[in-house]
């Protein structure tokens, strides 16, 4: 048996239960785990995420597309902003894009502890969890959270992986966040559209994210892709 | 209007959303909050938290009662444990109690930047409900947890709370953990006693906590008092 749980937050991800090797999944739901599974569907070769703007100025001159924005805007030397449907827009195929992000590269760094790092949402959440299931590994869903706040979205995407996970048979948990994020996933699955617009985040974010952006992040399996992070860069595990 | 929330963990308690004069309401519902309920309804004066057990050998050789044990064995100084039924076996009427515990004091000091300070626990919830909504301020329910991680009981205890401040019409909330922890409370109030098995903390303290004191603990309103926190000492606000 393997185990399985939840981390809410950066600030409790050092308290994990678990020991020995393991996975984690990255849930980032209305940022960059939504918008990173879009691009990699969309065929980007891979996804480079990074914190500073100097450091993407930098892989501009190199020639790499930018993906990047800063309250709202998209930089002025990016070729496009963070939300998923700026991937829709051109064809991006066999590209690679620097990703900036606020916070995205410190969860990245924090969960250096782990075998393998993977990105989850829920628009590739059954090709997620078939994927994890064939690696046979201890997993963490670490919720990127919101300035160490526990986010609704990222506990019921927490909630949902793991239901797949246990009925499997192959998984066990002793983790009351994951206990408590199966329960939240009850109470939202009926109607993950309405449930999660109650959100903070979402009203935080509602002037940077577009309803068409919303819906596709709390729309289930839309695409196929495990992004895995691979010598820095998200690609496709190709599951 | 004032505003309530919720700290799942000591390790989420910096990153409060409140602003301005707040008040605490600690809440760790398998161990000292029910305890401290449970004596201040006995009629023991006041509960004084202690971190050490060194000074709480020194508050025995001045002639305080010691509630106090490790790993489930009453310290041999002590009058008793730390358990709800330790403050029934006796007549403790009008003794000030030195109680000590191995993160109560922490959390407490953690908590110091509160305009008061309170216990919180389904014994009491609604006497504690009621007191706060007398005092007009916001707050903030703080989950003692288990070494940082989530525990289950704390936060539904904290959704059935704030259950009871928001239906008052006085309170509001942004809290994504105040509204995870009210769909958990949906999820638990039909029988509390059942869904609370499933937490990993009660499967912890098997040996530690009996049938009976489990069944205390999630037993609402049995109690009608409010442990106010006046120099460094729990006492009853007498709502």
């Amino acid at each position: 048996m393997k185990t399985v749980e939840v981390s809410f937050s950066p600030a409790l991800y050092g308290d994990k239960l678990t020991t020995g090797e393991f996975i984690v999944v990255i849930a980032d739901i209305f940022r960059a785990s939504t918008s990173i599974c879009a691009a990699l569907d969309h065929g980007v070769k891979s996804v480079i995420p990074m914190e500073g703007i100097e450091e993407a100025r930098l892989y501009k001159q190199k020639g790499f597309l930018v993906a990047g924005e800063r309250d709202g805007r998209i930089l002025e030397f990016a070729d496009m902003g963070n939300s998923p449907s700026d991937f829709f827009k051109n064809d991006y195929r066999g590209k690679s894009i620097a990703y900036t992000t606020t916070n995205g590269t410190k969860i990245v760094h924090q969960a250096s502890d782990a075998a393998e790092i993977v990105i989850g949402a829920f628009v590739n959440l059954s090709a997620l969890a078939g994927w994890l299931m064939s690696r046979n590994r201890n997993v963490v869903i670490f919720c990127a959270a919101w300035k160490n706040l526990f986010n609704l979205e990222d506990a019921v995407f927490a909630g949902a992986l793991a239901e797949k996970l246990l009925a499997g048979g192959n998984y066990q948990t002793e983790c009351d966040s994951l206990k408590a994020s199966s329960d939240l996933w009850k109470s939202a699955r009926e109607d993950l559209h309405a449930y999660l617009l109650k959100s903070s985040h979402r009203n935080r974010l509602k002037h940077l994210m577009s309803d068409s952006d919303y819906q596709y992040a709390v729309t289930s399996d839309s695409v196929r892709v495990v992004p895995l992070l691979v010598n820095g860069r998200f690609e496709n595990a190709g599951f």
